[in-house]
């Protein structure tokens, strides 16, 4: 079996949906359209979320990989 | 399809309308005039909001990476 | 004696069930199929806990590094 | 049009008056009379603002970079 | 006299019960078997201790370096 | 005119009165006899404020520099 | 005068008796007898201190550098 590094998921998860959780507790979801290596990711067609409920659509957003806490394909 | 890369939502947002998410909850909207590989930026026309509404314009503002939690075209 | 090292619990980990505490509190628990060396983790099956309950399940969910707090075998 | 860089921000605003962000939600308003590369700033003249409001004069300040959210010349 | 270094008590608490106290007030109760150069850490029959009482056991766990405060032998 | 750098503020405070703010609200008074390149800072005769009222005198003092936030001659 | 520099205080401090403040508000005093240029620092004969008083005794703890905010010999 081949060895899975966890950079695997993110490049498996685009042009799909995540939902991102960050620091302090916000989430994205959206289409995660690129990353690079600091884990800073874009999102297209993006909504914020608070408690799981939509906050607001957010179009485009880039989201910095140092605030990033989890990643999860949806 | 050439693969996209989180920078390009910065270097396409120059001179465009940008919100600006920072630690702590605040937000920053104004115009989006530079921007440098630690993610430092700098806004004009600028305006901080809290929960959404303007708390009060600040002109120019140069925004310190570090603080920085997403970048939102608008 | 062999001399034992941090990384190997997360090797011998691998394929097991596993309990991730991050900074904030929250945790999560599901199977660890990848890790690297900075920490980064990938859980399948996993569900996130508030307070020791399952808040809800999230399928495969990559966890940055910087926010692990502790990893215990369960 | 020449590109403009964060930095430009920082020398164009030398000897006139700026308001500075920290982190926790403290600012000064004071004369940056100098800064470096890791935007360790000196103001002089400088008031502490709470709330927007004057909370004291501290004359001579050094705010180390670290702690720096944004600048803004005012 | 030998001058003494931080890292001799790990080295001398390793087979031995310590006391880890974490960023955010969470310790944990355990023997320490295994350490290495960033502080990280592995305790077996591990407890997790809220306010000085066992808040539950977690058996082996492995504490990242980055979120140790103190670590005491017991 | 010659530029200053933040640094000549540390030198020319050596020996003097400086307040120093931390991380966290807490404050510090006394003579600076100390410093290095971290913004690590010795004080003498040292009091530490809450709220601007002293809390307790400590005598010698050494700051960590990454808890600074602000030094200022007074 | 010779120049002074901030670890010299640390060195002075060794088999004295120290109090150190942590992030997070909390203080441990003890004898100190071993630190490194991390500020990794080891207390003997330590106690815990809340608000002034003594929580509790701990024996020998070694704090991790990056918790540190304050070191005074007493």
């Amino acid at each position: 079996m081949a060895e899975k590094r966890p950079f695997d998921i993110l490049n498996g998860s685009l042009n799909n949906t995540v939902i991102i959780g960050l620091k302090g507790g916000v989430e994205f979801r959206g289409t995660m359209v690129a990353y690079d290596v600091h884990m800073n990711l874009v999102l297209e067609k993006a909504e914020q979320l608070v408690n799981g409920e939509v906050k607001r659509g957010v179009g485009t957003v880039l989201l910095r990989g140092d605030s990033v806490v989890f990643i999860s394909p949806s």
